[in-house]
């Protein structure tokens, strides 16, 4: 929304897509750990539609409508912040630890909406910028590039040292004039390297944000995706300042063709009486003009299947969760047995959920290796430079393993090892 | 996406939307000839869901998979530029005269979306500008205003002089050093005012356009509710000079819950090989960014009726076509009956399809004046000046038919004219 200066890298950004796309297509056979889709076995599309009357019901009721003219209604325009907000209240509130009236919540058309919604709205003067992690999912960068919003980075390998890395970002930033206004963090299980911030730098985060007037966009796709270890409470329910913006999706916890996500904003945003409605106002008048609103059919089925499930997603994503931990565990057995011979050059983590793991190899990993893993070796993966903001991801490679089956993670892994001991400088 | 001032008017226009949900949650018993929304008695959302298995068949034989298989992919995320983009080239032949391929086709979440990414794309660089009839469509005054581009209006009440203005206005902005990039027009039943562009002016208008490197984006929400009178081709059929951008919408021909509508882009743009493909993938990275991809299920339930009706909705929309022209006819008896005696004072066009009339009175009507409408007289309308970008329209008001009973219509034109004669001055 403001012409600073377009940042080097941001064609290229923008182009992660693309590449994806193109190489898909190009190898259609290949193994793919490339793109991070939610397991479609679980899926179970035509029974929901056929459960839509569920929703149609409540709706009905409550207006005192005959189903017939419900359905009608439904069929309408709608509410621009949306029609299932009490259900999505409900559910964060027994998945999420998240407390918040129906008032809070804007529907968007998933959470790329809500992303690009709250960034053109929060920074919307020249000088305002957006803080990411590097490496950092390309949703909200290509909403920065796409807007010419400036992103200002900051990177902690050691997620401990998070809140110390982002206070010498944003002090930097402020010495080249420019003012951060908001944080994005995916804090469970990030795309792209399945990391989990710590409570305490939760904590610190938000204690350093709150003071510096920030407002942290805090996306939660992955978090009910945990396989083992103690469950965290989202940064919005920790923060006592209200100074974070919770945003969530069902595109992983339901399915991706339904496009609903939704932001939560808190009441007294930074402790201004009444400050979160003047927000949820404009984000409202923005989506007037981006979507008009969000499509009541797609509302109504998430609000069926919600009423179904009594507003929790716990119980029917479990089978989910059970197939992403054996998948995580294939992928780590398959590594630790292909590459066993490389355990003092090639390392990976461990994530306790979510969809991905990185591998940090002992060369360069970038587009050009990406390509021949493809075309030659059959195994599509994405280096983790294209979701750097900086040089240091360079040897690193993002691996997911949401949407393959067993047999395909090991030969996949296998083919990925050959292409390393390939690539291998000759010692 | 640029950061020239914003226009004095520009909050003003933002806040129409605002009035017009507000007042008519204030007062929800007045009759409402404010909103255009289609006649919801056609919609049959229950039904249509119920056939979507006929497009999910189509979708399987066409990538050899079974109907479960389908089922789950069109669960999954997405083509970014959409999936019925052929079924939509076949409508558009049958109902529109526009002859395109499907590659030529970017499906939308509803036609907003499309004019956002059009506008935001095209007008990318400090100066340039969009250029609008004024009254005009707020849809796309607020895309221009919420990104911060200028708009330069021009006004034509003798539609046959909408050529000169539109150079007149060009010309002006060309010597305050401003680019158009962009005229957006709906040539057929304009909202606000109903009226059609002749012919002739279309022809004109195009190779204004095409001599000046301007993309016209054309857009038809009413263009298959014609009540009489000869078709029109839309512009885009008559383009020789791959000039128009043509946008589309199934929100008043099927329903708007679904949110879906598309922009068709000529392949050729300007004259330019393959400028169209380059001009359809930077909406496609824009539009990956804002919405990810449109929703598959809203899709596949526009392609099931699409397949339904052989491609051509004429069949479909032909009743609420009767009823759009019934109460358009209701609507000029009552106006004729309730100010017989102000014959000369009080005027009103008569459209010859559409949703939208317009009133002209001997004292200006503004936003105070339909607020004592809804207040004291229990009938809701929209002053045209809203819809202005000049000073021109304050004596005009927007009448909206399109959804209000016969008993209502004749109530709400009876209820506008006691307002209009206790307003009127004393003589």
């Amino acid at each position: 929304m403001n012409s600073a200066n377009p940042q080097p890298a941001q064609a290229s950004r923008l182009d992660v897509m693309n590449f994806l796309n193109e190489i898909a297509g190009k190898f259609p056979a290949a193994i793919s750990f490339a793109s991070g889709r939610p397991a479609e076995q679980f899926f179970h599309f035509e029974q929901m539609l056929a459960r839509v009357s569920v929703y149609v019901q409540q709706f009905a009721q409550e207006r005192q409508l005959s189903m017939d003219s419900a359905f009608k209604v439904l069929a309408q325009y709608g509410r621009t912040n949306g029609i299932i907000n009490d259900l999505i209240a409900r559910q964060v509130q027994a998945d999420e630890q998240i407390t918040c009236s129906a008032a809070q919540v804007l529907v968007t058309g998933g959470c790329q909406e809500a992303m690009d919604l709250l960034v053109t709205t929060l920074c919307n003067q020249p000088g305002d910028v957006v803080l990411v992690r590097s490496p950092c999912y390309i949703g909200i960068t290509g909403v920065a590039d796409l807007n010419r919003i400036p992103l200002v980075p900051f990177s902690c390998d050691d997620v401990n040292q998070a809140a110390s890395a982002l206070r010498a970002a944003v002090d930097a930033a402020k010495q080249k004039g420019q003012r951060p206004r908001v944080l994005y963090l995916v804090p469970e299980f990030d795309n792209p390297t399945g990391t989990v911030l710590p409570l305490a730098a939760r904590r610190e985060i938000i204690a350093f944000c709150a003071e510096q007037g920030i407002t942290i966009l805090e996306d939660n796709p992955y978090g009910m995706f945990r396989f083992e270890g103690e469950t965290m409470p989202p940064m919005y329910a920790l923060d006592q300042h209200a100074c974070v913006v919770y945003l969530g999706t069902y595109s992983k916890t339901i399915c991706p063709a339904l496009r609903v996500g939704f932001a939560i904003v808190p009441e007294h945003l930074h402790g201004v009486p009444q400050a979160g409605a003047a927000l949820l106002d404009k984000l409202s008048q923005a989506k007037s003009f981006i979507a008009v609103n969000t499509s009541q059919l797609t509302q109504a089925v998430v609000g069926a299947l919600l009423l179904d499930e009594n507003c929790s997603l716990a119980k029917r994503v479990a089978p989910a969760v059970a197939l992403y931990k054996h998948n995580r565990d294939v992928m780590l057995a398959s590594l630790a047995r292909e590459f066993a011979h490389l355990r003092d050059q090639v390392s990976w983590n461990v994530p306790e959920g979510g969809f991905f793991l990185t591998v940090t190899l002992p060369f360069p990993f970038l587009q050009r290796e990406a390509e021949i893993c493809a075309s030659e070796y059959g195994v599509l993966t994405m280096p983790l430079s294209f979701f750097a903001l900086d040089e240091q991801q360079n040897y690193r490679v993002r691996l997911a393993f949401s949407n393959a089956s067993t047999e395909r993670i090991e030969e996949g892994v296998a083919r990925l090892a050959r292409f390393v001991n390939a690539s291998l400088p000759r010692s």
